[in-house]
């Protein structure tokens, strides 16, 4: 009984408007905080901000209870990959830092805190959804420009390593100095350097540069018609229902019935 | 009586065709003058330009001072931001300069006349209008963005900031070399140099490069998305109005009333 | 009467598919030979390419008088662009070239034979007056990013002069330092530059960037939505042609046509 | 009788799901064994990937040998490219390889083994397919962006050939030069180099860069535009084929059939 109580009470804290918005002004000063921590700040600034870390994260442990107590079905919390994400961040939040090798992994997680802002902005949590919802559509695009990539880069470690192993030297370092010239940044440097023993690698270049550009070109069209097909979709949904779907079809049958009835008068007149 | 006299010549004035030609040709004039300044002029032509900055300042003191006059409500005149816009640049533009300091920052408003092209041509007016209109729809997009640079940031002052303090001494220094990254300017410099630390930070900008691309991209076709979206309903709201709004639902009702009438013909007969 | 026969031969000549042919190769030959120039040929060689630059300028010299005197009114012959051109460039090719001054003026107006590939292949002519079309549409757009750039210009001009005087000495070379930021060439080593003597000077570049590029998107936007929308218009005319223009409201009409007859059938019989 | 029972069992064998499996498992252990090579691996290990190499050899040619098989028409069986490709890879897999000079042409054969996994799996052969599709429609925007190029060029050699031969010496040279200045690829060095000789020779590059940039964009748009006309076509016929191709004009002769009847019910009465 004690425990159903209790489960009420967090359920009415949690959906209260008031936490809700002490929770995301939270967020926001744990996001500055973490800003204002790459600032080299004076000794007595530095423990204010020890001491405003330490109670984020005791804020952050207790609103996770709260959620926690609150959900019905124990089980189910950690289903909700947010929940989850949460969790994680307060649990090794809480761990004792000691040596200075897990004090920067412990650093890096607070900074994911900053993350939480998406899960509590319904309208980012909706941007994110619909972004990742159109990587897959994108994946035979790109396993086709992964084996674009593979192929050039096997190609130009055979050629060129003995030119320059620092960028040619096997291939993931290959792919990486491809995706350089992708970007056009410095590409005529890597290029002149082995067009100075290989004439022709131009070619190489040349190609690697049109092929990528062209199917990343048919990568955004994809997107861009997947979207629009998704918003005439959305369109002639709303313009049928606007019309009661009613079709073309049912108004020629109900004309040719009209008919039908005009020639039964006829025929019992006659 | 007087006022009212005055108010009612400074309208014709602010309206006639000849008057607003007159305008605009002092605003072109005033952008070349600003152009020709920053070229090196012999003295006595330097003169002759101070003396068409002065003409310049008081014509457009007297334009102002016209259109005020000729405003009816005169609380309303700077509701207006074009006409705040305005008064603000002649304003300034009158206060003496003495030292250089105030003298460059005078130099800068004068510069801002410039934009009086903007107030002046209505097509440009409009343009513009649609371009702060489109701006908000990004609001989330932007915000996303910015998260996603915050985290980097702080990911990039923790892990970096001892390689290289001037691309990652704080927060906000790192924001910006992540930017120059995003623009692919010279970004393999920066990677190359934490990879001789960190052999696998090449993770780091690669993910970055992909999820703003990927972002970006999304603003884009957000946009384009929008804007198609706002020519189809305008393009069928004329449709509609060239239809007379008679749907498919209607017509099938007035096929059914005939469908009726026949029947109760029918029926009186027999 | 001679010179009504020899219009009527040339008019044969220049619609004779073979002799378009030849035209079309005697161009191609022409490029080539542009293009082999820029080689370093041995002398005998050299002369040889001499001789076919004379005898193409003479058949351009015979193709331009046969369609001169195949075109009936003569007058109207220089008003087509292209036949302006066409004789522009033989002309020149003609003249004498002595001093090695005009010599290079020469070769460049030979260069421009190759446009002459334009002006046969319908196609291309097509394409180019399409893109020649879609320019004006962007006239204000242009007109607004030019005033970005004056303006931007002017301040940069003013702030960083003394700086670095080969980027910002006068307002035309701060335009081309602006354009080069456009592109991102090496925009960051501009900034840190400045940056050094005025810490807040990425304000300047940043929002400079922003601004340009969401002009440019708009630019771009435009584009695609003018395309669409005359394809859409295309589209509509089609289906209008095929439907035979029936509207909703005609068939409404003709639906309350028939209610009446039976509403009259109804009465003349009570 | 033997002949026709081995081709019923290769054909068994080739549609059978395992060997296909089998089949594309080989074909990424091979794309493994290609990267795997780049890298620098001790003696022993060595071995095993050349023996692993003989194997694939081995495997690939036992399943083309299937596949040759089970094709009835024997003659028709090169007639498809991918078997063509297939064959000459695995024929010249299996050439000894001696000298230096043709053992590099022997890898980069056995690199595009990786190339079978696009004609293995039948998403990317249609996405492959739709790619090269899309090209043939760029024909001739591709045909006035050479044109431009190479006037560009030829201007580019006549006037900047002694200032810098390297970037200028000869028009196949100054084209390779104008793509990097297309990338904006260090692009104000190349610029401020002949603009010390030629101060106006940013004239050249930035209408380079707009003619191009244009081109290049109208492109792109084509692209978008056929994508979307593809789509509208195919949504149309479907939206015909639901509504079972009744036009209105169709339903407006129905009506005026109606009206006729009733006309004709009329005169009989009267």
């Amino acid at each position: 009984m004690d425990i159903q109580k209790l489960q009420t009470l967090s359920q009415s804290v949690r959906d209260n408007r008031t936490f809700e918005l002490f929770v995301v002004s939270i967020i926001i000063v744990s996001a500055l905080l973490i800003g204002a921590k790459t600032y080299s700040i004076p000794e007595p600034w530095m423990m204010l901000l020890n001491v405003l870390d330490v109670s984020i994260t005791v804020i952050f442990l207790v609103e996770i209870l709260i959620r926690f107590v609150a959900t019905a079905d124990k089980k189910r919390f950690f289903h909700n990959g947010w929940n989850l994400f949460d969790t994680i961040v307060v649990v090794v939040s809480l761990m004792p830092i000691e040596n200075s090798e897990t004090a920067v992994i412990g650093r890096l997680i607070r900074i994911f805190r900053v993350l939480r802002m998406v899960s509590v902005i319904p309208e980012l949590r909706t941007l994110l959804n619909s972004l990742l919802r159109a990587l897959p559509q994108l994946g035979y695009v790109l396993l086709l420009m992964f084996i674009i990539y593979y192929i050039y880069a096997a190609i130009g470690t055979t050629l060129f390593e003995n030119i320059n192993p620092t960028l040619w030297g096997d291939i993931s370092i290959s792919m990486l100095t491809l995706f350089r010239v992708m970007t056009f940044e410095d590409w005529t440097d890597v290029m002149y350097e082995t067009m100075a023993h290989h004439p022709l690698s131009w070619i190489y270049y040349l190609t690697f540069i049109f092929l990528t550009t062209f199917a990343f070109l048919n990568m955004v069209i994809g997107i861009v018609v997947n979207v629009l097909e998704d918003e005439h979709a959305k369109e002639r949904a709303e313009q049928e229902a606007a019309d009661g779907k009613v079709s073309l079809d049912q108004l020629a049958a109900e004309i040719r019935e009209l008919k039908q009835m005009l020639q039964a008068q006829q025929n019992n007149r006659n």
